[in-house]
């Protein structure tokens, strides 16, 4: 890759609150250039600073207020703008039909919609955990045809536990998880939650989310299935993981109580040096990569949502409370997670994924 | 008891948020009636309303309004006032003092402290749980050379789930619980949590809670251990609690999501039922006791804090969501369970316990 | 009317959130009964409890859980259900279609919409501000034909200030008011205002609010116009409003602060005299009006929203905070009032309107 | 000034939180750099990342973390550190005895305690609003012996009403000002209002704050008062201020609604205009001012507190909803202000005055 010339990169579904993210987080960025924007219906034609309800801090880059909305066709899009890679912000109806077809033409979908993470061809990645996954694009490409592809990022609400369950996985196995959240609104996207219905309040359900943090843990901790030296699928952890998912009055940061069952004993303080040491060398130097993916806190009411969750620029995970699980005796830990939803959960971890895409696996 | 007279009360520590709720809640009360309200040094001498801060929606009680606070000091509250029960709301090292010098002389303290709670003479009650421990009052005063007594109720967290576990316990056996509560912010007294740290916050630690919380529930459920036909203890149940306790800008309310492990094997319609049916006779008609102690809801995101919290006036425990716990089997159950911290974790428990004291056991 | 059988009433637009609020202020009502509730086309033919999703404390009351949702259309509820009033939750174009056609049909609207406020033929009415602009309705019907009729209540955040300024504009006169609301997200309805606009947040705007409230406060405090003996309309009120409207973090509960120029000088203590000791002969003894229409605090930091919305079950209106207006000389004073939006303000409202007609103008 | 070395300086009451935003926006400051940092007795001889109790997002800077606190002493300060200048955060008790007592060994005290900036010869400063006051100075040193000096900043609240008028009132004259505020929890500091105070509520009172707004104001405003050619008293501008101060459930960025009564006619561009271009040559090119100090927004619905209190690194004070006041006829203009209390209301205004200081007037 030039780096005098930058990626064109379109992002798709620019006006909720995860496509202002990526417009934010894309913002300036040494690898990767906007040249196009989609909306729905509704907004297309419209310049971006007129169509979006800018629901971050601060107000839209003065660079992108004034583009004109695209409708989310890949073949529009293709005729205004030459793009390699789109940032995908698409709701999961929309995404189910949009991104094969900027897929089909051959650019590069980095999505942070749920349709096709569970499908055994697409690459379901945290960088930090499981980047060798990228490597099933190859068998995805040829499979469908495709001369782009589709490189999913996870549900905002496991990419805080699976970034602390990986180093526990690789050093001591790990058997099963208890894990309970306390989700922030952003992570419902904008109108999303109602104030009446948060407001001095707690929401014990969410839907479709308990799932996804199950099924999501085991497909990133999971290794890939080969066949004749190219990777076909993911074979799954084999760890149960068990989600009680709730809704709290918080803006950003969605925050994970777990309480794990290691394969082997392990001390809380072998577990806190695993966790702070942890480190992968796919993401060394690359823009949007924390310093430390895992940040471990000894104080003992940390991470809190509001203090925490911009550690590493909203990329670091931030796990505190380390501590005994007595009820899986020596091999019981207990300890409570912090990820950004919105940035590592959404926007900025589909950037780190492009970066190691373009600056690592197809450099 | 005759119920033309009512029975002459005072309440230890009553400017505080749980003194306030007994002031509240034994307003009008049909065998109570509130002769003495004592308070801190600071405060002694001054009218009620002159030295409360009343934190609780609306106005304090006409009646107790012009009240003078007495200091609490037991001698001084018997020459004013002639009391054969006191509720006390005192923190943990006033009570450790005040509360055995009014049961020396000869005053019934239903104590929301927990200083005393784990003491093997001193039952923990919630009268829907285990009425039954009040019996080992005989036992304490003998041991002790009182005449008067102390009987606690829990920790305000530990409620929603001891009422919980108590038909399943009964009915199924319990052997592993994974509680993990959203507490709120009431359950901290008054000024308790600033603003600073709660807003578009949560706090993941809450001190001594943990413990608590593990310990009580295994005391509620326990079984009186009997010498020569008369309790002399309580023999814990065999269950294991484990806890992470997290606070959420909530007002009142306590949320603890639950995964359980029973003995035998159990559906979900079963577990329900069993919820939903369970009745004890001990409270029956008392004027506190809520018509069902555990009323659960059948649609996907209830219970929540706000709109339920006040179910039964505060007293009932509303339990949704009961589903499997794939974690643990055909013997695995996950539910989620609401109790008002300050009304049945606080002050309605232990006028309850009152209630049943004077009602029931010693009629 | 004989009290023996109830006026049989429907609840128009009874799925929002003040619809929610008539039927639960409805419920065991002794003078009306609801036999029918109606709905957006979405939700016709739906079981009540089946198309809400039920925003207040608690659950829908239980008479009318299974009642099926008719349209709102005057003919068909009218084959359904004899009705001789409705209480209007509609929105605003469905209120301008949907009022009339009750009307015609012989039904008294209570409306809640703002559509008709400002006709110079509809009462616009608080009773203890102005109950005598009922009187219009003779008016109206010949005007319009109709033998029911439209009568509405005010915007929800004019009823604390209007209240408020009935007495001192009878009393002292008033020429000039500075009111700045702090209003609650209830206000905007359900699913209203979303909780990323809100958490951590102020709305310095309303749309239309502003303007509501003053043009309201002139025509709510104005005089009937009579020609031969009947009032024909309603000569605004000469005093100026202006208003600065800001949506805040509460649920329920609009604060407005007043600067008030009167006509001639008053003492602080004689404006607290004359709002303390305001009562209004129309409403006595009706079950929805509050025992005191104006409640004044003395404390320094009263009226507050959370701690005084419920003052008279939601129908008073609390003022406190009343001191000199230095902007305005002898003639100034400054004061914080308070009213509960969806009771007073909205559905509560609308039931005591229709009180005073049925009882004191129609008996 | 030499820029190769940096000026000494010390924060006193370093750990309250705006001792703590000191702390903060000093790091990496180009003029100054921390020598020394003061708390009260009970923190002395701690390292100060074991005394603080951190409010502001992420951590307290590294370079700070290890110093170990000294008393709030000249003597003992100015014995283990020399310094130039000196923030105070302290409390009003604190300040009266501290602040001369730095001063009068020399050191310039840039104050944000209230209790010095009524005084005749203390400058109270917002440097684009009347940096002139500085000159104060010279008779505040001759008169009080003092080798060191107090420089004040203003109350958090009149910072925002105080920048938006100096430019009305220079252009067309400002007679009589109705504002009202909506608080950020932040300006009652740590731990400040309880949460149970503030959540789903409103605080109408703030002790003090409305004589603070309205005095202040007239001071800022105000002209220097000149005998024999030099400074000796600020005459107040003859303006009349009336403020209702209130608490909202924000947590930082102090709003203010302004009616305003000008001297003369203007249009709303006008105003528009006036706000939007205003400069002060004496803050050009300082490292804290920002870029304009006032932002002024067409968006019918901001500023708001969360989205617009960073404007300019949170030193912009930001003006929306410019329109027309009809009470005051042509005269009359209305608008909403919003500054970020705990920055430019603050740490980041009296760090603005130190840089004027040693910049401009000292340079």
């Amino acid at each position: 890759m030039s780096m005098s010339a930058k990626i064109p990169v379109a992002v798709l579904g620019a006006t909720g609150a995860v496509g202002q993210r990526f417009v934010q987080l894309l913002q300036n960025h040494p690898f990767f250039e906007i040249v196009a924007l989609t909306a729905s219906d509704r907004s297309e034609g419209k310049r971006y600073i007129d169509a979006v309800r800018w629901v971050i801090e601060g107000d839209a880059p003065a660079a992108v207020q004034d583009m004109i909305l695209l409708p989310t066709d890949a073949q529009t899009v293709m005729r205004y703008a030459t793009i390699a890679a789109a940032f995908s912000a698409l709701p999961n109806e929309a995404a189910q039909v949009a991104e094969p077809a900027f897929a089909q033409a051959g650019v590069l979908v980095f999505s942070n919609a749920s349709f096709y993470r569970m499908h055994s061809d697409v690459p379901l990645v945290i960088p930090e955990v499981n980047a060798d996954h990228l490597r099933l694009l190859t068998h995805q490409r040829r499979a469908r045809g495709w001369s782009g592809g589709i490189i999913c990022n996870t549900n905002c609400t496991v990419s805080g536990p699976a970034m602390t369950l990986r180093p526990l996985y690789d050093t001591f196995g790990v058997k099963r998880v208890f894990a309970v959240s306390l989700q922030a609104q952003s992570g419902a996207g904008y109108p999303g939650v109602p104030s009446l219905d948060i407001t001095d309040n707690v929401l014990p359900f969410i839907k479709g989310e308990e799932e996804k943090l199950e099924a999501e843990a085991r497909k990133l901790l999971g290794a890939l299935r080969e066949e004749n030296g190219e990777p076909r699928g993911v074979v799954e952890a084999p760890l149960s993981v068990s989600a009680h998912c709730n809704r709290v009055p918080v803006i950003d940061g969605h925050l994970v109580t777990l309480s794990i069952e290691l394969e082997t004993p392990a001390r809380v303080e072998e577990v806190m040096h695993v966790l702070q040491t942890y480190r992968r060398a796919e993401v060394a130097g690359l823009p949007t990569a924390p310093h430390q993916p895992i940040v471990v806190r000894n104080e003992s009411d940390r991470p809190q949502p509001r203090r925490d969750r911009m550690a590493g620029h909203g990329m670091s995970t931030v796990v505190g409370r380390v501590r005994p699980e007595p009820l899986f005796g020596a091999c019981g830990v207990k300890c409570v997670t912090l990820a950004h939803n919105t940035i590592r959960g959404a926007a900025g971890g589909s950037i780190l994924n492009a970066e190691v895409w373009f600056k690592v696996f197809n450099a």
